[in-house]
This record gives C-alpha cells, sequence and structure tokens, in this order.
C-alpha cells in the first residue's frame, strides 16, 4: 500500500450538558441537575472544581465561555459527541480509526467527575458517572462499527464494583478500560501495589481490555500558589505513569502475563530515563527480587507495556529507539485545542520524516492495531482512500 | 598537570551514638538520651522510623548489626567522624576534597533525624538537632582546612530560624546548605512555591552557600505493601528533584539570579527529559510565563544549577552532552556501602574511559571547584600527589 494506515490512539470524546441523563439510573437524576448547575458561569460550585482539575493549567485560553465559542467557530469540536461528523474529520485528517479517552472538553467530561482525582466528588456518584459515561461511549462507538475503541472509564474505591464494570464493559464492546493515576498520596485510597486492587488486574487481563492511565488531574492540590500553572503540566506526566512501577516492583505484569498496560498523553522520553534505572536496581544492589520477578524491568515493558507519543517535534522521534519502536502508538488528541487536527499530517510530516516507513508504519498505526484488535480487513481499504501517502510523511 | 584533581561531592559524616551530646543545647539532652535508646537493637522505638526511613531500602544488608560490623570488618568507614582517617582513605582513593551531607550511616545519623522528613520527629528537636549537627561539622572540617565543604542542615518549618542557622553557617566556615526536599504532599508545610520559603532563598543567595537536596526520605509512606522496597529506590530521585519546577516556575531563580542549587545522588539522566519538557511549554503553550520569567528552563539551569553524577556505568557519560558537561559533578558517597570507595579511580576508569580531558576536568573537579569555592593553590599540589594520572581514568 502507498499510504499510511493511521490510527490515532487518543482521543476525546463526551456528550454536552445533560446528555447523559437518559444512560444515568434515575435516582441520580437529581444529583445530576444539581451538578449541571456547577458548569453555568457564576454559579462557582464545581466551577472551582474544574479548574483546579486542569482547566487553570490552560489559564484564559480554555475558559467555559471561549472553549464553548471555539467549537463552534471552527466548526469542529462537535464530533467530540456527533459520530458521523467525528469520522468525518478525523479521516480528513488521514485518520482510519480511533481510541476514546473521556472528557472531550469541559463541558462534556464524564458526569460527577467519574474520569478525575477519586473522590474528588462522592465516590458513590463517580461511580454512577462512570457508568452513564460508558453506556454512552458504547452507544456512540456503535454508530461507527470498528473504527472507535472506546475505553470504559472505572472508579476504583470498590473494586467489586469496578470488576463488574470492566466485564460490562466488555460484553459492551469496548475495547479497554481507562483507570485513575492517582491513588495513595492523599484521599483514602492506597497505592496500587495493595492486594485489593488484584481483582481489576485479574479481570483486565482475562477481557483482554488494555488498561490506561491518560494525563490529566493525578496531581496534588497545588492551592494556587505561584507558578502552580506550570508545576502542574510539569509533574502531571510523572503523577500519569507512576502506577507503572508499582504495577511492576509488586509482581502485577509478572502474575497477568496477558494484561497490557498503554500510558497516553504523558509524553515517551521519560522510558528511556527510568527504565535502565530500574533495571540497574534489578540487576544490582536488590537483585534479590529476581528470586520473585524472573523478568527484568525493561523485559516486562518489552512484553506488556506500550506508550503513545505526540510527535510535536522531533524529541520523541529522536529517542524512538530508546524507547522501543514496537512500543510507541501516537494520537491526534482530536478534539483538543491542544491536539494536532486538522494537522495532523503535516505535523507528522513535520516530526518523523525520513524515518525509515518499517518504523513510521509501526508506530502511526501498526502498534495500535495491535494492542487493540482493529480488524485490518476494515481499515486498510479505508487507509487506502484517506491515508497519507508515504512522501506526505 | 598529569594528574585529575578530583573533588567528591557527595560524601557523608557524622559522628556515632552520643557524639552530638557536647554540641547540643543542654535543655535538650534528656531527650536525645531517650532518642539514643531508639538506637539500639530490639528497643523498637525509632527502630521502625528508621526503616521506613530508608533502611528498609536495603534490606538485610544494612541492619545495624551487619552494618556496624562492617565498618569494623572493612577497617574504614569511621572517617564518617575521624577527620584524620578520613582524609587517609579519600586521598588513597584518589580524590583531594570533599563535600559532606549529613547520615554518614544509620549509626550517626544527625540528631533526632533533623535531615528526614520535617515532622518526622518534632518540629523543635528536629531543629536543635540541627544545630547540634551543625556545630558538630563545622569542627569536624575545621580540623582539614580547605579540603572538607560541610553542608548545614536546614530545617524549614520555621523559616526565620532557618534564616539564622544559614547566617551562623556562613560564620562557621560551612559551605552550603542542604534542604529536605519533601514537602506539601503530607505533614502540614506548604510547597516550595510558598512565599514564607522566600527568605530562605534570599539568604542563600546573600552568602553564596548554594542550596542542596539529596535522595533520601523524600518519599511518602508506602507502609510496607508489595514492592515498596523497590518502588522507594525508583521513585526517591524524582522526588529530590522536585523542588527544581517549584523554585523555578515560581520566579525564584529569576529573583535570586546568586542563587545556586545542587541536585545529589538522584541520577543525572531526568534532566534532559525534564527540561526539554519544560523549555517546551515556556516557549509553547504557556508562553505568557515569558512576561515574568525572561529566561528559558534551560537558561536558569544553565545559570544556577547543578547535579552530581554517580557515574557507576556508562548511562551519565552517554547523556553528558544533554545533562551539561559544565553542570556536572561527581561523588564517591564515602564512606557509604553504595558508593565507589575504594574504587573510585577503576569505577570512573570504567566508565568515563575516552572521554576528552578537558570534559574530564570538569565533571570531576573543575565544576566542583567553581561552585563551592575551593582554593585551587590548595588542592593542586595535592592532586599532583594523589590524582589519578590521565591514563588511569
Amino acid at each position: 500500500m502507498d499510504r499510511y494506515m493511521i490510527i490515532s490512539a487518543d482521543g476525546h470524546a463526551g456528550v454536552p450538558e445533560g446528555g447523559y441523563r437518559q444512560y444515568l439510573e434515575s435516582q441520580y437524576h437529581h444529583e445530576y441537575t444539581e451538578y449541571l448547575k456547577g458548569y453555568l458561569p457564576g454559579t462557582g460550585a464545581h466551577r472551582k472544581s474544574l479548574e483546579n482539575l486542569g482547566g487553570a493549567v490552560f489559564g484564559k485560553e480554555v475558559t467555559e465561555e471561549t472553549e464553548a465559542q471555539k467549537e463552534v467557530e471552527a466548526g469542529g469540536r462537535v464530533g467530540a459527541w456527533d459520530p458521523d461528523r467525528r469520522i468525518k474529520e478525523v479521516e480528513a485528517d488521514g485518520i482510519v480509526a480511533e481510541v476514546l479517552f473521556p472528557d472531550g472538553s469541559l463541558k462534556n467530561n464524564a458526569p460527577f467527575f467519574a474520569s478525575s482525582k477519586p473522590g474528588s466528588y462522592p465516590y458513590e456518584l463517580q461511580a454512577a458517572g462512570a457508568r452513564a459515561y460508558n453506556r454512552w461511549l458504547a452507544d456512540f462507538c456503535s454508530k461507527q462499527p470498528g473504527r472507535l475503541a472506546g475505553l470504559a472509564v472505572i472508579t476504583i474505591h470498590d473494586v467489586e464494583a469496578a470488576v463488574s464494570e470492566i466485564q460490562w464493559a466488555k460484553q459492551a464492546g469496548l475495547m479497554g478500560v481507562i483507570m485513575p493515576a492517582s491513588v495513595g498520596d492523599s484521599g483514602d485510597l492506597p497505592f496500587y501495589n495493595h492486594p485489593r486492587y488484584e481483582p481489576i488486574w485479574a479481570t483486565c487481563a482475562e477481557t483482554a481490555l488494555p488498561l490506561h492511565t491518560h494525563v490529566g488531574s493525578a496531581v496534588p492540590d497545588y492551592g494556587g500558589l505561584p507558578g502552580a500553572r506550570l508545576i502542574f503540566p510539569t509533574e502531571s506526566s510523572w503523577f500519569s505513569h507512576r502506577p507503572l512501577w508499582f504495577l511492576l516492583w509488586s509482581g502485577v505484569f509478572e502474575r497477568y502475563p496477558k494484561l497490557k498496560m498503554v500510558f497516553t498523553e504523558q509524553g515517551s522520553t521519560w522510558v528511556p530515563d527510568i527504565l535502565p534505572r530500574m533495571d540497574s536496581m534489578y540487576h544490582g544492589l536488590f537483585r534479590d527480587i529476581q528470586e520473585t520477578l524472573p523478568l527484568s524491568p525493561t523485559e516486562y515493558w518489552e512484553r506488556q507495556c506500550f506508550v503513545s507519543a505526540m510527535f510535536r517535534d522531533r524529541t520523541e522521534r529522536d529517542a524512538r529507539h530508546g524507547i522501543g519502536v514496537n512500543k510507541l502508538v501516537w494520537g491526534s488528541d482530536y478534539p483538543h485545542v491542544e491536539g494536532s487536527w486538522p494537522h495532523s499530517v503535516k505535523t507528522l510530516h513535520n516530526a518523523l520524516e525520513g524515518v525509515p516507513e518499517e518504523e513510521t508504519r509501526a508506530m502511526l498505526g501498526e502498534n495500535a492495531l495491535g494492542v487493540y484488535g482493529f480488524d485490518r480487513k476494515l481499515l486498510e481499504p479505508i487507509a487506502s482512500r484517506v491515508g497519507p501517502k508515504i512522501d506526505e510523511i
């Protein structure tokens, strides 16, 4: 094929205000109404939480008003909840299929901050919000069969409920699971090396649904101190991939060799910093761990983990062999304003020009195809229609 | 000169049980007696804290008994408190001068866990312990003039007291300041971007005493969960250099261009991961910060920061240009068991063979000479006697 098959392993979906109501169990409708009021400018209630949880990062650029305006003015962004519009826009951007995370914009987050910090809203409501979002998402993805791999949001305070939700997600055709990255430091949930989470790892492995963390809210509350706006994005990547070593060192990857884990929108140049350091502990001062972990950190990584690159410049391209060309997927981050849509081909050309075709194919499509089990027979004909030609990248 | 002048920018000093008593204000002598009881095997009281704070990392290798035994059997390690023995042993290891951190071993930590987590022992006692340690250290360093750059331990709950201690340290001939890396996440002290710390930054700049963080206790309490032994060293580096972006983004380096900061025994390969990411925020999505910070993160780093490499293998050597050859210092970690003593020359040869002489001189001696203001006229003749020959590295 003279074109690339590009799969974006980082897209976002969600329906605006009120759109989750029909997917939400009726006993929570009153709370949903109250929750929605928080979105309205001037009422304040959740506005502050929103800002603490991510809005503040983008400062004035992503206030609710301007974001909403941008969505309209750009004639786009509505692909967050309109499946036909979405497919049209991502195809025009050279992409054949997508992996879908929550939080298309501040206005269509999963209800009750379901995908934010555990406990940032009452646990029971966060869990109900996750179920509603997942039902909506399964519906949304079913409108474009085989093209949209939706990831189920799980909350992790009630492990038994999380397990049920993962099993439901599998039945409903969702293609992976996203869990909150932040536990342990604050709140009342222990770190991910605690045995209480074991059934979650077991169920992801059994159902073959890859587990994800996505950059976002897994940071402490900086309390609006000087520089917090910049400290948030400096640290949020680390907090998002921190579960890697809690799972790895506590033997989760050893016990569940079929568990796959993907680290999304958190950069990838941390991989060649952290893995060699972990390997050196494994082979050096802490080599007695080899009695319980027969593989080195790099070997578990190689067997079970993936990381999504953004390829916004040449940094990740230059580091790709240290990260692993077969470990990298890519995402356009549609419809986020910081994403590469609608200029993904140009962005990828700037970053990847000169990379061998085989490697480009792996990082932009083949690896994601394998991780999520997309159907090649379905996607290749589409790629031959919408994918960029080899010399365009 | 046909030999290298090697300065170890990472050594440890401390006097064993009871040795701080004469340096401790008498009103704390009773608490000191109680505190010391905790060290005795079997009593338990502080033993557990000790293990949480670092002992657990090394597992059975560094129980108090075996550590004490090793000190005796190896005929070394007593250089932690014997200045003549110390100089003899480090000279035999090719080194002409050292920078001294606290905590020579579990048995001679600064009293009352003064250099551990803020609040891990009552604040007032930690501060008294820091003062006692600093007095002892000033005495210790004065026995080998110009050879030992002692770093004052400061506690940071009482900022005014910290400022007085830094001023005292300058008068007493100490050559830098070490502060706890861990604030904000737990305990009652805010993150380092809080304006309350401003007088500390101002005083370090005025006195020209470089500020340090050292790898160690700046980690959360993992509660003994599976894998915690390995999670601790995986994370402790990050927690130790985390103050970098709190100070940088909140404008501390901008307001105090003469403030120098050194990050010790926490690896150095994180530098070419983190700085480019921070630069890209500075030049990209968050470029409005340029109104208050005229320099980019890399430019502040270049002007004011240093990092100590360990050169245990070739990883840091290969990454040196990304880190900055003029930003790297090195330490033997004497008398710690995980350090390179008494095989530093061989260790450095294995890591640095083939690196141009000029670069080797910078990383092993010249950079540290500049940071700490060692006297070249004093050290060069010693180097021409004890330093390794050029072809030995």
